[in-house]
């Protein structure tokens, strides 16, 4: 399958004046010599995973798909937005046996009362993913869970947890040795955003009934075709190019833009990658999402005439899966039956032309990504193309695009919110801080 | 209930000297004589709406929760959004009856055959929103399930039709008249995205089971708080001028934050209203959602380190309707033991004061709008509060805030490529155009 880039903004069409600066960035990735270098395993994890590991990986999945109604899974971050992206990105909506339930990536009481009560007269299996184990939303879900589990079916419960953590170290590794829970690795070198074809991706998407071996035949493939130094045989390089381009010229958000609503969390899962690894040193483009053509009726007048700081990036998939045709009809009141006999499909494409059009000539630049179809192999392949883009685009921009230095000021002050010991002093200061907001 | 807003940005915490055109605002708005004033209908429309017409809603609304499996809705824009985030904020996650699900929103076929396989052998029934009856997306899926429901029910299939549509003209109204429809009119002074608390929100939330006459009570309450002139006592006219003081210093974009995932689909709400109605004459502020402490792990980074680019509203929600204790545990690997018996709810606001003041010392202020507890009350109120605070921004900015100029340019481009009648020579046009994109 391919992936065409093609860029609808006539007057930066040209970055073929980019290649020295690609070239280096290049080296700098396949070398491992960037800054965050030692997190490019995955790189070519695809290709080092071995024939063992995705059996045992598919063994798992099978048992429970042949005995849980439910698999409850808890993490945040890359241990959830991969492989749900995937999974909604392929799986039907309805029907689907077993149900697949994240738990762990938010703190909403309600909700997490709604799941425990929903599966407590269910058959259910619990998977964990963490590299450490402390962190705090799926390290609270997983108690939880596991007290469910251990009340529910006592001694056995150890053969319903799967736990996905670090290989060696950190609390979930030590609790799973304990009990006796059968374990997966996370790489050390694998950031979360960039972990999608290990086990915390491929397990969950095994368990829906993907697969898997064809989603990483596409990384591999993704891995080959953008491993190319240069510009004109590397579309990853080309779109990453580009974006920082229009960044330069003040276009300081990009919208991931797709017609077909099981793409949310495909862009859910883009947003985390280029927004972690862009933005910091208080650069980088801000990255947000629109469901067309939902969101042409919500945020597409913005778009059209709103501030001329956008661009867009348009996934546009050639075939779909299903199609449905306009039927006729006699008095035809909805002036519909110019489209008697059409695809929905091929009307789809055209109000994704006809927006990338209008939208260009109204000063938003777009880009436009075209994949074959949405399969296991394609989006596979997608993913890599947006993770190496996303290196690239973060070292075209001077950041490390491995790390997440930011994210640690809420978590310190949100650790002496809640008491943690040993925080006493940041406690004491943190409250009066609060409470001087709460009053002002 | 009260919605009291704080203001987490010392250094623009004064609004006072925006009185005098917080008052010109407040009586372009109150007299109607704003720009696009004629579509200020929903300024008292609670107030207005018969006791017989409540009680229509509610007779029907009843018919479909005694009969219907399903119910699919078709409508796009202010015919979805409203009615879908007080159900998705409101409803319980599992076990919905009836069902209800949105169709005519999106034109993927894949999704569209999903649904119709999915309806086909269950007792449903269909309501098409729509004020013209031709808007292309709920044409198309009204059509599919217009002949799916004569089909299935033959003779009997105007009974299972509701349409909401325009008083007196247009397609949709002419076929309801002829076909026998149950009808309901959407006014002809309310636009989409203010029409929530009409029949086009009404009677969805009304078929799940939730109390519209607390929903009515909670507008109202709305009408009369924020139709005070002075921004003391008006939260929304401060909020509206916050936001217009932030947009001049050069924060384009607002993130609406909240902690609760069910409000997910109030953030889209959030993004149509505000978005549709200040992006024009390219200004207004690009409106984003953000759902914590979920995107923490995903744009938090961003948030912290990234362009300065940005402000937040956080909403923050007092009193859980279903709250969860942090059980103990002997060993502590986790090391949460010092939450034992913490209520999530505690934990998860903590988070929210944690991380707001975070962002705020990194660059980012934050308005904090509190909201005592989610019920249809208190967001009938929040939804009027936002509604007011909406218009204000827009005429504060200078643009219209109840038109959508903008979305007719993607919408001719799209009629063209499909080769409308009457439009030929435009197709020609617009079709080279594309073929030239496409070959460029």
């Amino acid at each position: 399958m391919r992936i065409e880039t093609r860029f609808c903004s006539p007057h930066i069409h040209k970055v073929e004046d980019g290649q020295e600066l690609t070239s280096h960035v290049h080296r700098m990735i396949q070398e491992k010599t960037a800054p965050g270098g030692e997190f490019l395993g995955w790189l070519d994890y695809a290709d080092k995973l071995s024939e063992k590991q995705i059996c045992e990986i598919e063994e798992i999945a099978d048992e429970i798909r042949q005995r849980a109604d439910v698999l409850v899974i808890s993490g945040i971050g890359g241990s959830y937005l991969g492989s749900k992206a995937v999974m909604e990105a392929l799986c039907p909506t309805y029907g689907r046996k077993p149900e697949i339930i994240f738990m762990g990536h938010h703190m909403s009481s309600e909700e997490l009362v709604e799941v425990t009560d929903y599966i407590c007269d269910k058959e259910f299996y619990v998977l964990v993913i963490s590299k450490s184990g402390k962190t705090l939303e799926p390290a609270i879900s997983f108690r939880l869970l596991r007290r469910m589990a251990e009340e529910r079916y006592g001694g056995d419960s150890s053969k319903r947890i799967i736990a996905i953590t670090d290989e060696h170290s950190g609390a979930l590794r030590t609790l799973a040795s304990q009990k006796n829970y059968r374990t997966f690795s996370i790489p050390a070198d694998i950031g979360g955003r960039y972990s999608v074809h290990t086990p915390a991706g491929l397990l969950p998407m095994a368990v829906a009934g993907l697969d898997i071996r064809a989603f990483l035949e596409g990384m591999k493939e993704g891995s080959r075709e953008y491993s190319r130094e240069f510009l004109e045989e590397n579309a990853a390089y080309r779109y990453a190019l580009m974006r920082s381009r229009l960044l330069e010229e003040g276009k300081h958000v990009e919208i991931l833009v797709n017609y077909h609503p099981k793409l949310m969390y495909f862009a859910e899962w883009f947003k985390q990658l280029f927004g972690e690894s862009e933005g910091k040193e208080n650069k980088g483009i801000f990255p947000v999402a629109m469901i067309n053509t939902t969101d042409l009726h919500s945020l597409g007048q913005y778009v059209q005439e709103g501030q001329r700081i956008l661009f867009e990036t348009v996934i546009d998939i050639l075939k779909p899966k299903a199609d449905i045709f306009i039927p006729g009809d006699e008095q035809d009141l909805d002036e519909l039956n110019y489209l008697y006999g059409r695809d929905l499909h091929f009307i789809n494409r055209r109000a994704m032309q006809a927006t990338a059009l209008a939208h260009m000539e109204g000063g938003v630049p777009n880009i436009i990504i075209e994949v074959d179809k949405l399969d296991e192999r394609n989006l596979g392949k997608l993913m890599y193309f947006f993770m190496i883009a996303c290196a690239a685009s973060g070292l075209f921009l001077g950041v490390n695009p491995f790390n997440q230095p930011g994210v640690e000021a809420y978590k310190n002050n949100m650790f002496a919110l809640l008491g943690k010991p040993g925080m006493e002093i940041e406690t004491a200061e943190i409250e009066k801080k609060i409470h001087a907001i709460q009053e002002g």
